[in-house]
């Protein structure tokens, strides 16, 4: 992995292995394997022919940078990884590989299922940021602290609540996710145009059986019909706004004028290579700076949704990177968020002081019956 | 109405009343009326104030200029209404009015009713459009066409299959729709900070009478926790987008050298200022221009996520006008298609023209058993 | 004018002027009876007829309302607005009304002459914010101040060198712009396809000669390659991320824990529906709000570069909207930040004091000679 | 260089060189030698050290995944990075590596060096493309074509006129891109907060040895005002969206149905993995998937610019990887049209044939005229 990767993407080491070219070959050569035990258990190639290709699929070894420059110049994955597999067969099981299959079919496979472990990983940082949220949000729920509107100090508000409401929009963003994977998750099986031609009827059987093997939900072919990555999409940044809601409050709340709270300090972070005494906000930094790149990624793949006929020239080939940039920018948010939540340095004193030079009391009025209702689940 | 507005953002005159200024001024004083009515049945203000604001609700007329100047110069609508409503009211009255409530309150509720009555209306435009396709797709369920994929023809697809994969991604984003309106609608009422302070406690029982009354889901404050209308952003992305899959689709198979289809002709739509012979996709134009504009409305709202604490500067200020934008364009766009797609001229010689032409045979697969999954959301 | 326009999109009145029915009218009857001129003077129609139509263009009257209707379901103001002149003369001029032009000619002349004027008077309100900033700048480019980066203190600065920095992203912005629209506000003349048929080989005369009428520059047909409407619009981008850069320091400035400078006090502005006591950053709000969709508007006209052959379908209806829209928004936030410029209150006391409890001294450095630098333009 | 960085982001080697982390640490590295040259030059360092330390940055050798694990630690490259050379040079130089400067000196410094490398390849591939289609242009300059409009079939225009108006749209851009690096490829060097303290005032004598030595423009530091980066962002999405439209006509001309284009056949090349006979449009593929994704990271970059105060927090950060993916995205879109069009196929029969099918004659107006126009730069 190298470091122009991992730096450039912020992804974490967990969500890059996510879209690896191991991982992509991983998924490709399982769907390969799956096709083939779907078509034989539907008597669409002999069963000889199948558990050579599913063994085969185990054991063949690619070159990446072999591959990766022969999918460029063909312009799909699938069809120098199909060549190979045939040639490291016998002629009689290398006919049938991909048999009935697209390119677009293996992609869009490949796509959903890194989907799905992208988003449990995710899912586990987003659970992690929560939980310490949850529990701070109850101990400080009655603490009075200043409200702050439109960057002016404007009545008071109990310190709890403003933590409570930025769990609100992670839990709400990270549950929406998790819906809009289970719902879109599906197998990707239709043929070059998407009408399982070339199978005796069977293609529909063929389909179900992969969803199965591959762990995915059953699907007629959605090769033209996007809305489904695009749902995945924009849930992915709603997730990464909801945790820039919580960067851009410690980020604001740790200014030095300020100080209610601060990242915390761990050797060798959030310093600065001129100034020895800062304690830079580089979770937040993380968050944020996600927060900048994701609206346009959501956009570039709602902009693919008017594809063209059977299969989109450019506006589908576009989802695959802008997919992958978003659950990695994901996760290097969640990843930064989690640590910072979990040490995060609040300063009582400072939260009184500021409250007290507000000079407009501390009535928090109803902040701990909404921190309630939001901790269990009644506010929404 | 201006001549201006119509045409610039191309919205239905229905939508474009959703968005007027009297639809404004209609919605922010049914949420002073009904503040006023859950308070007093409170107790937090008498009942004779109460009937009197309520009262001055009904009959209070605005000069949309004079306020319009007024409400750019405070940087919130509340403050000058609220200064009219106390002015045309007694003074044991008049101080009771938006009593507890902050300007956000007033804004945001007169959104979300905005966006229930646009959702409404978009939904009657999405249902006609789908009725169409539906009918379309099953008579052509099993007419054999030639398929494209990356806009070269590729393998034979029944007609019916192509038009069942528009359809699929119109209704699903038109439910999805929906069910986030459904769930976003929410009443906004938090106060100042949102805390529901100077209540007495009642805060949220008044919160709770004032969603009923407003036709909205009762909710905690969300001044800063912006997803839910985040996802309405994006659900309307996705409805304009799958509105501009068919459109692109048609536009491409109304070429004249494909012509299976053509947009109905309409005397006065569709001309050419310079080419009298020409029949313009005048409605793909207007769905296809929609998807230009769309993503990047969506992307705005996403990037105000990270609101600044308790209310954000400049982020939350811009939700409202994108969200109308994307309500108008996507008005504009599913009117112009139901028009489209109701008078769809089909040319069944040309498509079996170009399927003889591609010499591929006309072997559509399983397209008839997908249309029908899709017709009958078995294909989920 | 309607209220909801005006607040809608933040544009200031004459800005809204520029983008009015009215304004697309005269530039529409202007582009008419430019085309007639040049026609006749190249002998392309009859001096009498060009007489006629030029009278027409001076007094005809349309009813907006009926316009915009007409011009939505046609799809383009050009057929409706030719029609109506045509209606209006008698037929041996009516014949030559619009002659050897298309609808894409006259709109695109009516959007670059409103671009001309719009750019004219962001240029103004502009240039009063510079004006003031240069002063300020060089008035504190010797008072120390800390510096802040990545929101926590880090070291001195001079107070002056940080205004000194956003002038120079506001003056590089407004210059960026200027001599886009001096490159790219040019006459638009092809006719149908762009090829100036149908004028005996005088095409290119008449586009001179009307360029130079409608103080335009001159140019062959660019109806499909629309990168200047990009670059217009990209530099209006900047421009309202330039200004938000100031907005940003003034409100963050302005922070009561900060409070080294406020936004002036104006009777009616920046006050709070629930708070008296609050000086929101009203001003401010309107620029920052403005950054958060214009990076979206900008990114819609990227999208539609690449247009269809000879008139693109989609890409190109969604350019005046937009383009309209960064104008109006660049308006009101320049406009707002002119006014808080002009009256900024810097807190010399409170700058002092934060510098003081950063506890690093006050050593600015080069500050100064920065700032001269900037100021006198040697430092790009 | 991973399979999956290759095709992910469909660089080309040669782009893809330019931004690898061997091309980071050695403009890093550059970076620091200069600032040693150049502070030894003003006396700021004694010879002996400057000496040392150019000479370990020479020899020293870094292993990218250990300090890509360290920069996203310290959040900022430059922290381990100094501290690496500082562990291999002895005491007395190893404190004056880095003197003066902050890690967003080297970063920046780094990030327009990679740009000034990354535009001049870029600009060779483009030169290619625009030699290409001014010979075509010329050679069907007055070949009778059909002209479309909206997808329709309009008026007649030329062959290469159509091609022209591409070639005018690239030559435009890439002009534009080279006078933005020209103005923007400046050198960074402000110190810890901008002011350049800590160097005797000798910060400006320092930055302009160090812009000479590294090939840059002089200025002052340019930390928050990053219009200069957001204008070289826009150039790049103006240059996409140009290859775009080459790439869109290409695609629609090469439609079966259509005929007129179609792009050279390679082996290997365009193949379908289900379809042996097709000959899919690959290049133009790339360069309008590079057309989705290009606005969006624009936008991303442009949202940035209201940066917080002397160091933005996210938005600053966000810009390097935009940049590249936009380097990155074009390099990929011109290599492929430089091949697509070194070997378009055209076909004049069918040419011929589409406009005897629209039965609208052969009056090509001025067409001739106009490419003549637009190929000697009379037509701007």
């Amino acid at each position: 992995m190298s470091a122009f990767l991992r730096t450039r993407l912020m992804g974490t080491p967990a969500m890059l292995a996510v879209f690896s070219d191991e991982a992509v070959f991983g998924h490709a050569l399982a769907f390969e394997a799956a096709l083939a035990r779907a078509e034989a258990a539907a008597d669409i190639m002999p069963h000889t022919a199948a558990d050579a290709i599913i063994n085969c699929c185990k054991t063949i070894v690619f070159d990446p940078a072999v591959l990766a420059e022969e999918m460029v110049f063909a312009g799909t994955l699938a069809i120098p990884l199909v060549q190979k597999l045939r040639a490291a067969l016998p002629p009689e099981a290398a006919s049938f590989v991909h048999k009935g299959a697209t390119s677009q079919d293996l992609a869009d496979t490949v796509l959903v299922r890194q989907s799905v472990a992208a988003a449990k990983l995710l899912a586990a940082d987003l659970n992690r940021i929560c939980t310490v949220l949850r529990d701070l949000a109850a101990a400080h729920a009655t603490r009075p602290a200043i409200g702050r509107t439109l960057l002016q100090d404007a009545l008071p508000i109990s310190f709890g609540l403003r933590l409570a409401q930025a769990l609100a929009g992670i839990e709400f963003a990270a549950k929406r996710l998790e819906a809009e994977i289970a719902a879109h998750a599906k197998i990707q099986f239709g043929g070059a145009a998407g009408t399982r031609a070339g199978l005796g009827g069977k293609g529909s059987v063929i389909a179900l059986h992969m969803a199965q093997e591959l762990g995915l939900a059953n699907s007629v072919p959605w090769h033209a019909c996007r809305t489904g990555i695009a749902a995945i999409a924009a849930a992915l940044g709603i997730v990464i706004g909801a945790l820039g809601k919580l960067a851009r409050d410690i980020s604001l709340l740790a200014q030095n004028s300020v100080g209610e709270l601060r990242e915390p300090a761990i050797k060798g972070r959030g310093g600065s290579s001129a100034m020895a005494h800062k304690r830079n906000p580089t979770g937040c930094q993380v968050a944020l700076s996600a927060c900048l790149r994701a609206p346009g990624l959501v956009a570039g793949i709602l902009s693919g949704l008017p594809a063209e006929q059977e299969r989109g020239l450019g506006g589908w080939q576009a989802e695959g990177p802008a997919l992958a940039d978003l659950f990695l920018i994901a996760s290097a948010s969640a990843e930064a968020l989690s640590t910072v939540a979990a040490g995060l340095e609040i300063d009582q004193a400072a939260i009184a002081r500021n409250l007290e030079n507000a000079g407009i009391g501390n009535d928090i009025g109803e902040s701990a019956v909404i921190v309630t209702a939001i901790l269990t689940h009644q506010g929404e």
